[in-house]
């Protein structure tokens, strides 16, 4: 990649793959830590683990948002190609810059929180997978696949409806450049409400890329949940689904009802600031 | 609806009861959601239910701002009529776009969160009633219905007040379209302060809507409160009076002094910036 | 005060004493709500305390700033009129509307959270006194009186060189009208930091009004601290030493360093967007 | 330093000292502070201490933001010597001021804290010596010299890489003077997901300063880790290697990839409106 200035006549879609490497990486090196440290470290409560992971998702929107539009999660890319004209051809490489980064963020929070982890769960059992990839209930509560695959589309579908909502300009979208900072409360949201059957991954990259680098390093049982199932593919499958019906009822819903550029706005009272 | 062309033909009204609709929804489904997680799931704690609800609020009115002026409150919307000039007409609509919002929101929750609260409360109890609608004192303390009568017209006269006070443009309402933020913010601040005595509803719609669904999927004691009396009404009554109050209040003592454009305003030192 | 067109002809005073008086109501009405919910309801924590003052503070500025400048505080009131030309004749005035604010938030909280009071402190001993006033050491850690003074010079040093600085058009002020939120962030780090000593009261209209309020609906020791001296004037005495020492500390540090308009600005590398 | 005339026509240099100097004391301020008050006081948690840190980083780049561009740290100021042309004869003189402002917040709070200090911990030894400086695996953990290592080398990488990456006109940096929000959302999310290993130092400044000021006043260990290693020089010499590393990975990964003005963007289509 011989310097700035090939760089930049290469085509554009080498920086969009960097883009989506570099935010998905910096949303894994928060989320995944943030775990490693309440779970292994005992630093922090749930409440840590929301707030880091939405702020991983903000500081990672912000870093790519510019160049790429900041997907950082398959379930995004391919609910904006079925609704809002992202190229198709796009998609498959976009999915795995935000695999890859994900993988290699995991990858270094595997390696910084080597000690901890091996003190907490020498045998690198299921009590600590959840720094990695998401099970069931957590782990621990009466939540089954069903249960998980059911909240994994409902949950990505909130998100998919909610990224579309705040980033739509012809609602009432945050200026300044503080959609990153909304995007990011959507996500700390999410993890205070629609956390318990499947711990959010609504997103396959966040989910799949730290589960593989978690096999890689010694978690041997980390492709099922605490029943024995296979597990992995729950929360690659059920956010795809989730994202479409999510921006097609944001669609249905939202945007067919706003107002179109110059068109006479509907008298909105409370909220004429928005 | 036959597609994004004759909805647009059609009356602005089914643009604003879609938008009502789908913001309360996604109001309560991060609200009911969130007290499952905490109550049933056994995640997060009290502070996990301020913020999720307050972003809850957020991102309905960013879902809604443009189209209905995001209400999302039966409350909201008779004290604009009183005080704003909206129209009368348009008063049942919008509450009843918003019932319906809750009501669905809240169905989905009892749907996606019935393993844990069958987990967790196998009765369907008032153990778990306080995850779909509120209660006096929460259901523990010693609060009965006048108390919660009384803390409901307050904390919804708060609401009203400052919901005018942050979208007032008259006075220095948050730019940016930044107000849904703050308003959220009102919403995570009362339910620090405000939530002793009835689990601060401060919305007809938010209360009733689960509470109805709750009743239809087996909590069978969903209209009553812990000592065996009818209590669902005290979450509608009181926060219809409180928020015409509020409002009232917010035009005593801020809006007839707001300076008119043009006029001259006072010497303003302290917040030169705001 | 017959109706919006003669209190409009009133001399702007009435508006700034009223814009006063419902910002320092709506800062207490949080402030001493939430230590209510958590002391006598049982419900949050210190967190919820915190975030909740600072969200007080950031809506009750909300509702003053444009007609008042949002002082809400007297330590605020004095040092601009020692350091920013506020007219000294408006002191008094600006003093008494933010202390019948205080007071008048603190008897309908007071009146509100009577049951649970009554359950958690039958006698209104000191145990739920710091809903209403602060004590050294928050009436259990083992500080005195000159450790709560000399913390109170500091604490509202911080608050006022902040508030300065924060909101100092020729410094990087937060602009879209968010200064309020940013100046509500103060005063949650404050309380998350500067709390221990004397329950950061940095303020003494938020602490003698409410101080007043509980003394006369039935807490006896309400100008006493935990070892029976008197200590209500500490909270009066040394913010307005503090305020004054944080606001010319400032002007030392800072301001004077500051660009002129039309000035080239020194080379301002990392936070160019600032 | 005779008066605001003779000091705006001293060099550039001194107005940036005095900025660095009083933007890190405002960032100590709190950041000791609410160690002290959660370790010594018992007042607050873990969640606590990120957000005052992330606070105090806020404030303190609003403090200073204009003057000297708010660096605070040294790991700044060196990796914008490297990569963004700050002048290198800048780079002690900043780092003087960031130091003595850390030395002066450490010693007003060990004033301040002495009473609860005293009480926490008579002997002044390692069981608060994480109120002023930081120790591997915070003084409790199985980390050892080269696992504090590592971890602030990430740390700071990621530090550096976000500053940049918030603060980059060419990228989408927050605007309306919000970036100093934004950068403290960073530290606080670094406090929650990289605190485990070393403490979150990721400032040669903000360790050395308060770690002489313990050292002075009677913390005798204040150098050695609870090992008995000598310490103090990992959370300098780590934070200067990770800032670079992470201000080129910005570089490598981003800054070659972002549109030049007038160049047309990439399409961007999930945050039009970033």
């Amino acid at each position: 990649m011989g310097g700035a200035k090939s760089a930049r006549e290469a085509p554009v879609l080498v920086g969009e793959f960097a883009a989506e490497f570099a935010g998905t990486l910096i949303l894994i090196l928060f989320g995944t830590a943030v775990v490693a440290q309440v779970v292994a470290g005992g630093i922090g409560g749930h409440d840590s683990i929301t707030w880091a992971w939405g702020l991983g998702v903000t500081l990672g929107v912000y870093t790519a948002g510019r160049i790429s539009g900041a997907h950082l999660n398959p379930a995004v890319t391919v609910a904006l190609a079925v609704f809002k004209g992202f190229a198709w051809r796009k998609v498959l490489p976009y999915a795995a810059a935000q695999l890859l980064g994900a993988f290699a963020a995991a990858l270094l929070v595997r390696w910084n929180y080597a000690e901890v982890l091996a003190a907490a769960d020498p045998g690198l059992t299921i009590k600590t997978q959840g720094v990695f990839s998401t099970l069931p209930g957590n782990g621990t509560l009466p939540v089954h696949q069903w249960g998980a695959f059911r909240d994994q589309v409902i949950g990505t579908a909130i998100l998919l409806f909610l990224v579309l909502a705040v980033t739509d300009l012809a609602n009432s979208a945050p200026a300044a450049n503080l959609a990153p900072f909304v995007v990011g409360l959507i996500v700390v949201g999410i993890g205070m409400a629609w956390g318990t059957n499947a711990g959010y991954a609504i997103n396959p990259a966040r989910d799949l890329g730290p589960r593989l680098a978690s096999w890689l390093t010694g978690y041997e049982t980390a492709w099922r949940d605490q029943y024995g199932g296979l597990y992995f593919w729950v929360p690659i499958v059920a956010p795809l689904i989730g994202g479409v019906a999510g921006a097609g009822l944001y669609q249905a819903l939202i945007a067919r009802y706003l107002p179109r550029p110059g068109e006479p706005e509907p008298g909105r009272i409370p909220t004429e600031a928005v």
